[in-house]
């Protein structure tokens, strides 16, 4: 059976385009000219299922902040500022409306905390299980996009925050980094900029496809989450934390890749800008394709199912 | 329980707003000022559900066609012009690739050929049934969006196509009435405007709520298509025509109120400009609120369940 990946390599191979159309699919928003003199359009739509990106028994209102949450992770990958979000909820059948109602709550919270108008709400059936989509629209000046396509060899890969571990809270509480990314891209030379929605590896290798480069990470550089350590010292079948950093899903943060001689100023600012966030250099792009990780041991491959010589002691 | 209709009024009550929001929830489409010298962009999502807006033996073309079709119905009830679309697809566990790429094939042939383009396509899990939401973008002059709220006592009121029993084929196949409803609103003043998609005394009950007005039909004059007459004939359980004609959903028809003196002259120069569409004067908006029917027998009221007094010979 074909992967997700694969179908949709599929299916958005030659889409319909169109002279508006400035980045269509296979960036983290659409990117489109509407005619306004300096700023481009950003249009992105997401999805949530329950019982795959959340439980039933999780609280209301973080399932509805997650699901425009998410998407606002999006338009923080494209520094730019989310203006508008359409909501469909497609109900099963008995759903509580309490519930909905507080879904909703959650939603209204998150968009009113950022400037967000929801102008459009439907309903439609899904009997089995709740599932919410969500579609936001926003701007972003021209020119200042970082898209997945422009990192060159020799740039410094940055990622925000800690990783790895997400499922355990932080999936229904992560903050977009809208500010953050717009700083970033208002200041420094971004060349290229992704959330972390699959992993730190899955989603560094959608950079290092897009501008058909490779890269190196640093096994000591990752910045490992609190949750991801608990997770391997809570069972002894959980995965090592640096594997969990490396692949979990779901950190929603940002990664990026800035030319090298930005990466010392960039840091600097970085924490005088946002003393509370960690802002981590994590390696560097390469000339060569593939992805490695370099440790005490030497550089090794990073397979597309992590890093094969983990084992726990 | 809430209906449908009594959950979505709770959750739009109040929805977060902002400046740029000309027209939020409540309207077929959304209508945003981005600060385009003389448009302003419309937007718009839709879902639909196997099993309960198409089976999973419709053609997969028919059902990718649907999904954005429905959306453009929308874009169409405010005289706008899509430009850009966004495919979410839900599948189920074990979903076949072939069947997907086949409704990819659909939804991609309508986008040619109204020039929209598709900027991005994801797919989720669902894993009991497929599922399709897909959102769009557009543009329309400003000023020129007839909203459900402007009609006024004395308007005509006037429907395209032919009316009732679209769960037999039309429903898979219909066309969205762009260019009709651009040519309507360049031509002659539209006061209000919808699509039909829950049946004409539905979508005139909601251009009736938010213009705080009424309507009498005229029985003779509603159109009623052949398959509304097939089916009432084929079972002597089914409903007669003209009571699918008047609350059969997913019509995709446009219904619209022009003031009375223009009535005329829009039959006749419609005639000219769409000879193969079907155009029918059936009612007239009225100050006292409510919906009625004028038939031999007289005026009565038309029930939110349909027209009580019918009966079967």
């Amino acid at each position: 059976m074909m992967t997700e990946f694969e179908l949709i390599a599929r299916l958005t191979r030659s889409l319909p385009t169109n002279t508006s159309t400035v980045v269509g699919a296979g960036d983290d928003c659409a990117l489109i000219d509407l005619g306004l003199a300096d700023r481009l359009v950003l249009f992105k739509t997401d999805a949530i299922t329950e019982g795959i990106h959340f439980t039933k028994t999780a609280p209301p209102e973080k399932i509805g902040r997650k699901a425009l949450a998410r998407s606002l992770s999006d338009v923080a990958a494209m520094a730019g500022t989310p203006t508008h979000a359409l909501v469909t909820l497609a109900l099963p059948d008995n759903f509580d409306s309490g519930f909905v109602e507080r879904i909703y709550a959650g939603l209204r919270a998150l968009a009113d905390q950022q400037g967000i108008a929801i102008v459009g709400g439907e309903t439609t059936r899904n009997p089995e299980r709740m599932l919410l989509s969500v579609s936001v629209l926003g701007t972003v000046e021209k020119g200042k996009s970082p898209l997945r396509s422009g990192s060159t060899p020799g740039d410094a890969i940055f990622v925000t925050g800690e990783l790895g571990g997400s499922l355990s809270g932080k999936h229904l509480d992560f903050e977009p980094r809208l500010a953050e990314a717009r700083w970033l891209a208002s200041h420094f030379s971004i060349h290229a900029m992704i959330d972390i929605s699959d992993g730190l590896a899955g989603d560094l290798r959608h950079i290092l496809k897009a501008s058909q480069v490779g890269a190196e990470l640093l096994s000591d550089a990752i910045p490992i989450s609190r949750a991801a350590g608990s997770a391997a010292r809570g069972a002894s079948s959980a995965r090592p934390p640096l594997l969990a950093a490396l692949t979990d899903g779901e950190d929603y943060e940002l990664l990026f890749a800035v030319a090298a001689r930005e990466a010392a100023p960039l840091l600097d600012a970085w924490r005088k800008q946002f003393p509370e966030l960690r802002l981590s250099c994590i390696g560097r792009i390469t000339a060569e394709p593939g992805l490695t990780i370099r440790d005490k041991k030497g550089v090794q491959p990073l397979s597309a199912h992590g890093y094969v010589h983990f084992q726990k002691p």
